[in-house]
């Protein structure tokens, strides 16, 4: 059966017409303001999801649940994050499943973490690293917005120290000098499973490339992605957007070899 | 635990250097032959995944258990298939997680439901549907190759008839006339859950659109994704590769609307 | 012998670090005036092209004729312009030399009209036609400033109507609605020479094709055009721009054919 | 007046349907053989440009002068050449016109050498080096072909050497160690003028950057460019080609800075 919204989930709210979208907890008494006029939350609650709701201007706009895609840009950021589009092939090169466990260092805003949690599930888990405590804690309270704390554990940890667990099923890397926590990555993870990371510049993919294969990674493989969006309208006709995002990031997939059998 | 490599399970042979892979399903007495020298299959039971591998001619292979991603690169094709450039935005825009209920409409060989299998989990379910059995057929022969048979359920079904579910997390299409299997999608899904499809042309892309406006699905977007081969070399450099793919279709996403609040 | 730089010259003013351009016409007394200081147009003339210029407060400048490109982009706009990354598409498409009569339908400011007086020089000619005499006008102020009006005759033309010249040796057209200006373009081209254009969206390019084919072109073929920018820092290292144009427009390129041999 | 086809003019045939084009040099006597069959030379002497010619076995073909465009990729290839998507960006990057005195260095198989021959015409000059004298000699024979040796003088030299021709319009470099040849591209060009080249790896890149800004070269840029093959179908409509290339080279354009003014 499908849910009602309720008071304290995180609604967003998408504006017919431009597309612009407004993310909002649901509180009693609350009050979303827009340009476009102002849509009082107890109108949402008990209603469905995808509910439209017309602002105090007339204003169209429709109610939903935010997907990981749109919890992952609406973070408050410390950092860069990973972009959705991005994000799609790492999940695909980390191999995740519902009860995965799994690495992540530089959690950054946690972005990224949002929707590893949402995809290993309560039976997985994320064992997420930064150096900096305080981004730590900014990300813990992006993933307390979405109830994801329960299969997150989150912890101070240099780049280059050994992780603190052992066999984990994938292993993700957003740091600045991602080769120093290649080889910790190698010891955590479980044979044969996978590491993807992302790096910015083309100095920095040849240097971690160097450190995979040193630390015993094989299979190795780098792309970039771009995303073009495309304008579809009835009367102007198809054609891409005249602006896009020209880089975000070199991303890497490789996986563990054990060199000598036992 | 990491669990060691047994008869009957689906093993990724990866040649070093060339980076050439091999998919066989491990069997006593079985043989892989390649053009760089034979690998029994005995040879690798009991040994850790990532072990490696000599052929009878002296090159060095390593042995994984494929990812959804080589799974669906590898599966017995009938049909085109959606590519991991593509499936990656695809999960995102599903916003797919364990435990979800979505439909497929367009098997075709299967190669996306295998990664949706994985993704739901064992307590999610795949609808998965569509008008030739001899596809369907093929596409699950695919699936038990990787036990995924128990959380998809598989049903001939012309596009444009009702689907036989409701109140589903996601709707997935993969069709020449995805337009005709819109108002049936919006039908099946919970209130304000999300669809996604794949179009080859810029017509069928308008054709849709006007489509999912119709049916009550807003939160309209459509992209392209292009996936670049980046070539790390030691000694030549850093440089994209010289050939790439340079379209496979353009993905959608929506959400149903509920025009009348109840 | 290398001429220095005169009175009455259009001078860009590079902006060292940053990479902004400033284009001036060298005035008796003028002054250019920036967020980074003034620089007297004095101090400039009688030196070599390529001079450096310290501005009032010290930060560096280099003093260059633009080239066609710069000119093209700094060209007082009434429309949208074609941008140099299509424009170099184009020259080829269009098999411009020295000396060759073109015809360009649709002049709006006047950019690319720059580079194809250029190029077929002095001895050459660009007949180019708008609906709008307001644009022409704007077009014509352009193209003086960088003497180019002696090979330029520009006229007001309504899309469709008969081109006064023949026997050209290309067109060109820039147009909302290409497909009238095609069979008036078949009938001034000399047989067997090209036409290229642009178009901006997948409808109009597939109207255009009907337009061409039935007109008695072939050999046609669209593009797009992509730039990316690539930053290449010392420290940081090589990497693409975030940001980047997406589109621009579809090209397209055609040659006349003769269908009945004489 | 349009001239008619003559013997001893290249001359391209263009397959109706399939689009291949054989480019031949009309002899009298000679016979075009395809897979799609027969077309004797003499049936096109005396012929408009852009007339059809109907093979032995009924297919249609149509005859045109090539391209420069086309003239570039059916070189007799030595060498990797410089493809037409970077030409076109190469010629905007170098300001080439008619009359203009350039510099290639690193002629290769000649392909861009035909387009630099073309567009500074016959009052300009094209001095173009190699350091092997079987590439000049090939070289030669693709410009030859198309009477291009008029405006084009080639000479052996070594990467490092200086030019023997001064106060050049424009530099082009296409070598594997392009830095090599910055300082004497540097003491040929006159004041201000460009130089532009072509570089394979990110590493080149970045080496080449350092060599320009130590001789004094300012206003660096460098870019990529993607072309997007379009198809367009009346039946199945518009979309992107499925294949493409996917990198050739990063492309570089700078400025002779006069750093101390006379």
């Amino acid at each position: 059966m499908a849910r009602p919204l309720d008071y304290g989930e995180p609604v967003l709210l998408w504006e017919e017409g431009k597309g612009r979208t407004f993310l909002v907890t649901l509180e009693e008494g609350g009050v979303l303001h827009t340009h476009r006029g102002a849509i009082p939350h107890d109108q949402l609650v008990g209603k469905p999801e995808g509910v439209e709701a017309i602002s105090s201007t007339g204003q169209r706009f429709y109610a939903f649940r935010p997907r990981a895609r749109e919890r992952m840009m609406k973070v408050r950021r410390r950092t860069q994050i990973v972009y959705p589009k991005d994000a799609g092939w790492l999940v695909l090169a980390l191999d995740l499943f519902p009860g995965a466990r799994v690495i992540e260092m530089g959690t950054g805003s946690g972005a990224f973490t949002i929707l590893l949690a949402q995809l290993v599930g309560k039976e997985g888990r994320v064992h997420t690293f930064d150096r900096r405590e305080d981004f730590l804690e900014n990300a813990l309270s992006n993933l307390a917005r979405y109830g994801l704390l329960e299969q997150v554990e989150a912890q101070v940890l240099e780049a280059g120290n050994q992780f603190p667990v052992e066999d984990v099923d994938a292993v993700f890397l957003d740091l600045p000098d991602p080769w120093l926590a290649v080889p910790p990555a190698y010891a955590a993870l479980a044979p044969g499973r996978p590491i993807a990371l992302i790096v910015p510049t083309a100095e920095q993919l040849k240097a971690t490339f160097g450190a995979l294969e040193e630390a015993g990674f094989v299979a190795l493989e780098a792309v970039e992605i771009l995303e073009r969006k495309i304008l579809v309208r009835r009367r102007e006709g198809v054609r891409p957007f005249e602006r896009m995002v020209g880089f975000t990031g070199y991303l890497v997939s490789a996986r563990k070899a054990c060199r000598k059998a036992p």
